[in-house]
């Protein structure tokens, strides 16, 4: 099923159930009044929804024309939110630029940082940019949304913790990320609020594509209205989404409402290098930073400048048959 | 006024006024069920419980009896916990214990990292500790909740957003602590859930005590029944608490029921140095990792080890009358 929270004002919005095709939604309200109370009571409430969710698709029950655009993020507010970095290939790209290493332990010790999760912002709202000196950029990925999971759960049980799905779009501050990571205690000013697909869908939404606790088709990312990175979420990753639950959780119990990320996706070139932008026939980045490596190794400098007013980002995943799966994210960027 | 959240069940708890002595507490929910819910609507609901607080204290409605031990933390979960490193002698020597250097920005650009706030432990719920060797620590700390907090504020107009106080045994677990560091992304796995205190207090409940968003009052940190730290919350602190809340703001704004801590309350000693502890007549320490690094000074290795099963904390604050404040947090490692 589709579920998506539709902003009514309140801080957590409303949970609706939304039909495959993204037109039309029904209020799931006698059911469970927010996104957060559904993942409280997953065990009782999905039943439930998937129940409406036939409903909807049926047209059994009257529904309303669901617009993306009043569609908060699945979780306006979260009391988890977990990114880690499944794309190695990403990482290795970015350390490139910033001129930092990457560790051996990289390659088998997830990395992770605990983002804010207080307030993200909807998927279609600007990115506030105080200063263009702090380096805006958007970063395309996964996420994913558990209910309760115990204190050193095993991957291959963390897998079934897995109940909803979305997109993000986790805003960073290029900027601001060296100086505060050599403080040592990770991102905070560096990671603003992120934005999350206007759709959260249940793993079986997505067929075979969902795989090994990956999907299994291309992230589509468009820069200023071109398309800027088509990279498979189901290749190139050194972990899966439940390997990255269980690292989160091996020393606490994770809350239902979690939200785990994957990190940026990003894919190898075919050659096994650092791949090609999309307008040079590769499958691009889901980053800025990214590109700008790509320029570094190849002019010397890089030309793409991060985010600025006016810049928009675009982030979407298709099915087989071209359909939207999420909804978009749709950003501008705007001076605050 | 005081307010505590009682355990019953549920993920929220529910909402209590309770009497200036701790001994009484009246049921605040036909104003506000959850802590979180009052939080959400301060403006509007804080009056309302400033009256139910006067009548607690007139014993003009029915009370109940309260004890500390059916308390969960005020907020059994929440949004957003952010913990600086307000005392900057507990950074100099945790550093030294783990020979990083303390660089010259901590002492004018706040410390601060993104905690995990999906589930708290309750104030005298059992710290579960899987691995000895992962170095479990006890960090008595200062911890404030604020109401909805613009981006860019400044440390004037934060000091007004400090709704409520509280106290914090931040659980750290040392073992991890380098080499999550050394990853880059922050302390993950190394900080578990942490614990606050039965009862979070209006800064006017404080009295003189409570000037420049500090607590002039010494932190009570017992470990194994015996005083272990009596530092002043009020000393040697380099940043306030509106100081930490302005630095959290600095990039996005703050959402209500966010709560940022103070970082191991840590005085230096008369001398300037690093103090000396309480059986030997200094203000002691808050943590483990602070006597261990006085003993590796003196003795050329730590004898104090971390905790394991059967250890016992307890933090808390009395007021100029020995009353206790907030409550007592006493906690006991178990082997999970």
């Amino acid at each position: 099923m589709k579920l998506a929270t539709l902003n009514d004002g309140t801080r957590d919005g409303r949970l609706v159930v939304v039909s495959k095709d993204l037109t039309r939604c029904c209020a799931a309200g006698y059911i469970a009044p927010t996104m957060q109370a559904a993942l409280d009571n997953w065990a009782r409430v999905a039943p439930e929804l998937e129940v409406l969710a036939r409903d909807v698709e049926h047209e059994a029950v009257p529904c309303e024309r669901f617009h993306e655009r009043q569609a908060h993020s699945p979780l306006p507010r979260a009391y988890q939110w977990a990114d880690g970095s499944a794309y190695i290939n990403h990482v290795e790209l970015v350390r490139k630029a910033r001129d930092a290493e990457v560790p051996d332990s990289f390659y088998h010790d997830p990395l992770m940082y605990q983002g804010g999760s207080d307030g993200f912002l909807s998927p279609r709202s600007p990115i506030p940019l105080v200063d263009p000196a702090w380096g805006c950029d958007m970063e395309g990925e996964i996420a994913i949304i558990i209910d309760d999971v115990p204190m050193g759960v095993s991957a291959e049980d963390a897998a079934g913790h897995i109940k909803l799905i979305m997109l993000v779009n986790d805003v960073s501050l290029r900027g601001l990320i060296p100086g505060e990571l050599a403080k040592g205690f990770g991102f905070f000013q560096s990671k603003p609020a992120s934005a999350f697909s206007p759709v959260a869908v249940t793993p079986d939404e997505l067929g075979d594509a969902w795989n090994g606790s990956l999907i299994h088709l291309p992230l589509m990312v468009d820069y200023n209205g071109a398309p800027f990175g088509r990279a498979n979420a189901g290749k190139d990753a050194t972990f899966t989404m439940a390997q990255l639950v269980a690292h989160a959780a091996k020393t606490r119990n994770l809350s239902a409402g979690s939200i785990i990320g994957s990190g940026t996706v990003s894919n190898k070139g075919a050659d096994g290098g650092p791949g090609q932008p999309v307008a040079e026939g590769g499958l691009g980045y889901s980053c800025i930073a990214e590109i700008r490596m790509i320029e570094t190794i190849r002019d010397g400098k890089p030309s793409t400048p991060f985010m600025s007013a006016g810049d928009t980002v675009k982030v979407e995943m298709r099915d087989a048959d071209n359909h939207s799966i999420f909804g978009a994210i749709e950003q501008e960027v705007v001076a605050a």
